[in-house]
């Protein structure tokens, strides 16, 4: 995270040197970002800890905050065809705008031609630019699942703004808010007083000429339907760690750790550990056990040229291609986290989340008894 | 189950050929068994089965009957200092007085003592002549928990007769049938139209010269507080199956497979199941995956030699002695199986107790989506 | 296996009132089957157990007796585009010829074709009439790995005869004899001195209209490539057991436990257990247990209606069609178990067998000691 | 490890500032430690990485130093009655008299006094002073296993000095080195040209009055004998976690990971990674996955009031005192960690320890094939 600072602050700097060519006259009546600022530089001010000793720089939150400025450009993301959805992002959109008339409100283009009439002073990127975000968006909400939460990410290419996640109703890992509660988490956000969580994200990459793409929960080799076992081979900083047979591997972040990282067998990693996961799926071995790898690890997943069968790269559940006999797929961790809003107390939020969602240790409720303990 | 039927109706035979010098006048007044007759000899009658498939004995509940009589003797078993436990038991032994005059109430000699004043007509075994037990019970009655239940083993040599287990609250695998009915169930067991579950019991046995013990859930060698690991040869039919460095080794029935076992990462077994489950207790391996054995295996644990560390042998729970380098215990298969008086459709009630009890397979609230089902 | 006995039983009898239609004069001129006799009934008799207790039919191994005859009709199969293979078929083939010369060679299309030359007397089916394999094989010889010996159910409509597995290098759990030892082997066979095991096998049915499909490992319901997590209700007996949400579910024999059910988490099944293991595959929560159900279990696995995703039905790692929402599939024991001829120990074999092809129970090379036993 | 660092720094400055009450001249022929100077403050310097990424400064292993001086006292230890490891010894006492003369060898008491005719020159601590190895010790040599290892920790109070340790054959996690290599490794040390790897520790303490207790591999509750489970809560940070009815709970650091907690079913965490296993042994749930907490994680293991079992505390596998019913104990990060002389190549020197030491992944000899691969 340390990092973190240094890109902010680098920012910070360079900023005030660019020739401002977007940075015209606000024209409301364009409609598209490319007439507004660019955006603010947020800060990530470190808390203070519980425990008294003096900690990692990675095993924190941080405080969000704006500093000389207040945030500019805010991006409405929401998740498609719920109308329940659509209704709370028009509610939203409207308070910002009452609120705080100062702040751009961006929506999608899809969305912003759905709401431009109830919206009218709502923007939206123009056509083919989506550097756009990049360049203007200081913050983004969304309102839907963890899928809408994830789509995110594909937005920008590298950075992606903080982003403070609205759940519909159930709140969960990656869905700390609720709705209902939109006006009081907003004003947090915007007043420099929210609490941040930086969750590391990853950087797969089929091969050199590819562009990486980015991994919020895991990047994976999978057999597919491809009913021939795969033999994998792992690599850890270029040293073979083991020769995989089975239907495929997983590499995921402490976020990934709850998704399909833990059906696989993985353990549950809280988001402040700064280590990849490496779980086999379904493995030809009784001794395949999930590791956890340093944050520095650079893993390469290679389908053996001796496999049976070939296989497909997945990041966060969707394919990316497939994967020949002699190809591999490297994996390190990304220099830019995503920045989520988050509670203030994340052990309690997280320790409540193990168990209302994951259904955490569950005991039975009819403990045997042993036998002494009772009778005539 | 064979066996059963073998030794059902070899006794049918022969106890009409025995001088029944017990069988005198019934003498309520000296409240005891000795003077009552020896028991019915109940016939298990097989059920229908669902699949078409001609099946294996082992594989059915059973019809319990009483050919040609009824059942005389009742023994009640209660827990142990549960008030509510001893208005259940005083309100069904004048039940029995009531609906079933003919039928002998029979208590355990504390139990007597205490409820002689209300129950004047209820029975107890003479001092020291515990195979009286034996001689004279038709069926048990158990007002309690899992451990009331295992408590009914101890009472008697060999063979049990079937019981008909009655939870004060919870039901459990053990307890199908809460006391509020007790009634109901009850006659059935009396009139013949009961379904019984014969679970399979195993014995241990140390030495040659020791008695061997019935299990039901399970015998195990464990290292106890015993710093050091403890090294453990596992023998099938006398061959060795394999040497474990851990905690120890449990060797459970399917009974057994949802206590010990289970924390120790055994599968659920169905108890129409026959087989034996051995599971090690974190052992020092990536690949000790828990075996399921035939149930004509005979298992031999010996603690090895060279074990750093020495161990000791618990049956159900409960201490059966120290186990020193070089020594070992034996388990196999009893010929007198648990004969349990349970809901007629075992799939059922199986599928609801896995799922209330063991709170198998609970979905996790918030499934991950993958990111292209949303976003705008 | 009382079933086996059974059937056996009952086709001595109907097969002498057959009208033998085929049984002409032998014309080995022909090289096809059509001319031979059918084949001959063999029986199997109990061996003694170790054990002492009464056990059950199905936990016993056999022996394989021709009871007033000889066998007349062997099948060899083979690995495909295997020169070793090849060669060794061609001297087995010879072997018979010259040791047994009244029995019959017969062998699939292509392998006759490619042999007749040097196997003049070798006989195959003629064209289309793939029931002769059912009406004339006495026993089958297999060369090659698990693969060429699951293939051999793949010509038999329901019974499949005798199988005596040979294999080119490493034995197996399914191959226990090596190539280099078969004179030895199949006169024993031949000689009725075999010791046969019976390996339940399943059938899985997609609709009733469907016909049934034999399953010698396991059958699955599995997401394959479609992204979506599929919801799969499993059901026992007709009563919901539960309700899964993953990439699939599988149903094994103890066969297939040691196959793709034990790389999902299953335990290790002796063959002589009669059980049906039910596991998931990667499933979305933490109490997601292996399941042993009994023989007798019809299992149904339907893909919810709600299911986001679809699915694929395999068998023995084999697609087997598609399976939408609300469709399911339907598994029990079949009546036909694969007569595997066998070591006569298999508990000495198998415990061979786990450690050495599972590497069962490897223990750490290197075990943390504790600190007080060391140091100065 | 910012800490580190700065401890160093902080001593630095310090130690020219203390009355050096013991710096007088030396005198060999007194024989213990009282007379020599205090140590020399060593110095990490932070190697290179190979991912290119700006890391955290607890992710990485660091060139030992010793800035402005030479090391000035070695302490060696052995593991006890094992002639090979005294005379290990001995060769390197002598070794270092002949090599670095001006090095002071520091033994044990019980070493020394064994050991004196041989090495005359060799010094001991005084009685009674145990913090004499604290104030002089600039490096550990240890011979001998594991334990030797541990036991190292128990001889200072908090900071420990740099450990090389040598294996007498096997090598192991904490055994990177063969004692045939003694000379060019130690030679490395002294030349400050040696790689450190700082292994995290944990604190152990029961109540504010006792002192805590130094944890390298793992902490424990555990019920021991007491039949009875034991029902525990787990709180991070105050926060309730879980409550978990089982044999006991597992507190690991990294290096603890492949010892007792990797027998409990938690996954193989590399060294450099900064977390704190928390895993369960036997737990009575289907439900409790093993936890990765952050290394700035507090947590505390409860009886619960209402358990029916108490139990006993563990450090390392040692016992530590009875845990009743409303008791706990709080486990947190050391600010001293072990810092373990090491391979130069982390990644390299761990993959071949997880597969040489731990069997990892055995994939199976025999796949089972698909039957459509083979077959004629």
């Amino acid at each position: 995270m340390n990092r973190v600072f240094l890109r902010l602050a680098a920012r910070a700097l360079t900023q005030t040197r660019r020739p401002w060519q977007h940075q015209r006259q606000w024209k409301r009546c364009l409609g598209t970002t490319a007439d507004i600022a660019t955006k603010t530089a947020p800060k990530l001010v470190r808390q203070g800890s519980e425990s008294g000793i003096d900690e990692h720089p990675g095993d924190h939150q941080f405080s969000l905050q704006w500093p000389g400025a207040t945030p500019k450009t805010v991006l409405l993301v929401r998740k498609a065809n719920d109308h329940q959805v659509d209704s709370a992002l028009v509610q939203i959109a409207q308070w910002f705008h009452r609120t705080y008339p100062q702040i751009n409100v961006v929506l999608e283009p899809a969305v912003h031609a759905q709401h431009k009439k109830a919206l009218p002073y709502a923007l939206t990127v123009p056509e083919g630019q989506t550097t756009e975000y990049a360049r203007t968006v200081d913050f983004v909400v969304t309102l839907g699942g963890d899928g809408t939460f994830l789509h995110v990410s594909s937005l920008f290419a590298d950075e992606v703004p903080p982003i403070i996640p609205f759940s519909m109703g159930t709140l969960g890992f990656l869905l700390p808010f609720n709705v209902a509660d939109f006006a009081a988490q907003l004003c947090r956000v915007v007043e420099g007083a929210a609490t941040v969580l930086p969750r590391m994200r990853l950087v797969m990459q089929k091969s050199i000429d590819d562009s990486p793409v980015h991994v919020t929960n895991e990047a994976s080799i999978h057999r597919g339907t491809y009913p021939h076992l795969t033999t994998i081979s792992c690599f850890l900083d270029n040293h073979l760690l083991t020769t995989s047979v089975g239907d495929g591997i997983i590499v995921a972040t402490p976020t990934g750790s709850t998704a399909y990282a833990l059906s696989a067998g993985g353990p549950i990693v809280h988001p402040l550990v700064s280590s990849i996961v490496l779980a086999p799926v379904c493995p030809r071995s009784l001794s395949f056990r999930p590791l956890m790898l340093p944050p520095t690890a650079v893993v390469k997943l290679q389908v053996h040229r001796a496999s049976r069968g070939h296989a497909t790269a997945y990041v966060d559940g969707r394919p990316c291609g497939g994967v020949v006999q002699g190809e591999s797929i490297e994996i390190r961790r990304s220099p830019f986290p995503l920045l989520c809003v988050n509670r203030d107390d994340l052990a309690k939020g997280w320790a409540q989340d193990i168990n209302q969602l994951l259904k955490f240790n569950r005991t039975f409720s009819h403990p045997h008894e042993t036998p002494f303990d009772e009778g005539g």
